[in-house]
């Protein structure tokens, strides 16, 4: 078909009130209320494919997805078609034309999450969607020398839960940096890809370094051991946002 | 009553889902939520008095309010049992107790509000709750030389809404500063008291010197004419927050 264009779009969402990107039955998801708002523009169901599976309360400023339709409408014009039908808690940020064979998913190189803590003795109220909180004081020195473990190609099997599918544990960690600001910790990682729930589990062992419970040299260990029971526990999801995707 | 104590409350709270802070039929409001929080704990209805009412959607990070209880427990641990019975959404800064003749609004000598604007072409999803997007290009340099002009001691009838019951439209405002951190622009105002909407009403003249629409030496002639009509529209509830209020 003459007019077909494969458009990717770049999407910041507040996952507070989604159950994650993935279509599912019974739950309200990202790629269905995306789905949903193509549909009644272009009253055809088409499929939006997306960069990867985010969980639920998981939030995104720059989520990557693409489509394929049949149009005569400039590309950057599906930003403002989209964004006024889609609810306030989703907005397309940019909407581009891709060569047919791209696929946000087939065709990323890797991603940055950005993972925040409020480390304070008091919950807040403002932004509380946005963060998690942990009481015990943190040691961000000895963190931020856990984190540098974590760089380079290891195999992260001690840090997936069971669930993803994929052919190897294997993956490449080329950032992985920590930044305070007042109460705030953010944990910043990129890597060529991520295992299931890898951020928050990688989180929750810098956590355990933070409190002194891991020292920060024993990370090699535990990632040679391979063994999930010896890393950190799986942080909440509403403290992780996907910052960018890369391709 | 031996053991009668007057605490007062700091308070941080979200106001996206409230009506405001005053109690009323058909609505929840933040003062509601607290009194019943307080009666679980007191088993005896208690009233709690306000700084002041801000309206709906209006957010503090650090709201005032008082009330009387006949108890022996230290006032400082009223910070922590509200807080294990009160929403997400609401958290108590600091108990501390206060001369008997204290009370939240009539003691009061001054506040400061923050009202956030965000100057961009596109909404956003993460935080759109604590801002009000306006998307046509602002300079805050003109608005940083008509904020000088509200400075003083002025009548502020031409920057009120109808509704208020004042005695005098008369206002001191001590601070009027104007941050720019990219898109986010934030109004920065002190005063003795503030009148009703009086805050989002001179933001919504400071947008107006920000575009041109009025001169920032107008701005005298405005607050002479005591003419609600000529000062700019007011701007919504959820991009403003209550700060701090002074003792």
């Amino acid at each position: 078909v003459e007019n077909v264009k494969n458009i990717k779009l770049i999407v910041e969402y507040d996952g507070t009130n989604y159950s994650g990107w993935q279509k599912q039955k019974n739950a309200i998801t990202i790629q269905q209320v995306l789905e949903e708002a193509l549909f009644k523009f272009a009253h055809e169901k088409i499929d939006i494919f997306g960069a990867s599976r985010t969980d639920s309360g998981v939030h995104a400023r720059g989520y990557a997805c693409n489509f394929l339709i049949n149009t005569k409408i400039p590309v950057e014009r599906f930003r403002y078609i989209l964004n006024n039908l889609l609810p306030d808690d989703i907005v397309i940020l940019k909407s581009e034309e891709m060569p047919l064979e791209f696929h946000a998913r087939y065709s990323c190189k890797g991603k940055r999450y950005i993972y925040t803590i409020i480390n304070a003795k008091q919950r807040i109220s403002i932004g509380r969607q946005y963060s998690y909180l942990f009481n015990r004081k943190l040691n961000v020195d000895l963190m931020r020398k856990a984190a540098t473990y974590f760089i380079g190609t290891h195999d992260f099997e001690a840090f997936r839960s069971i669930g993803g599918n994929v052919k190897t544990s294997v993956r490449a960690v080329s950032e992985l940096k920590i930044e305070q600001e007042g109460n705030f910790i953010r944990i910043i990682i990129s890597a060529d890809g991520f295992l299931y729930n890898m951020v928050r589990i990688i989180t929750g062992t810098l956590i355990d370094v933070g409190v002194g419970r891991i020292k920060p040299d024993e990370i090699k260990n535990i990632i040679e051991s391979k063994n999930r029971k010896r890393a950190g526990k799986c942080v909440p999801g509403k403290g992780l946002c996907l910052d960018e995707v890369f391709y």
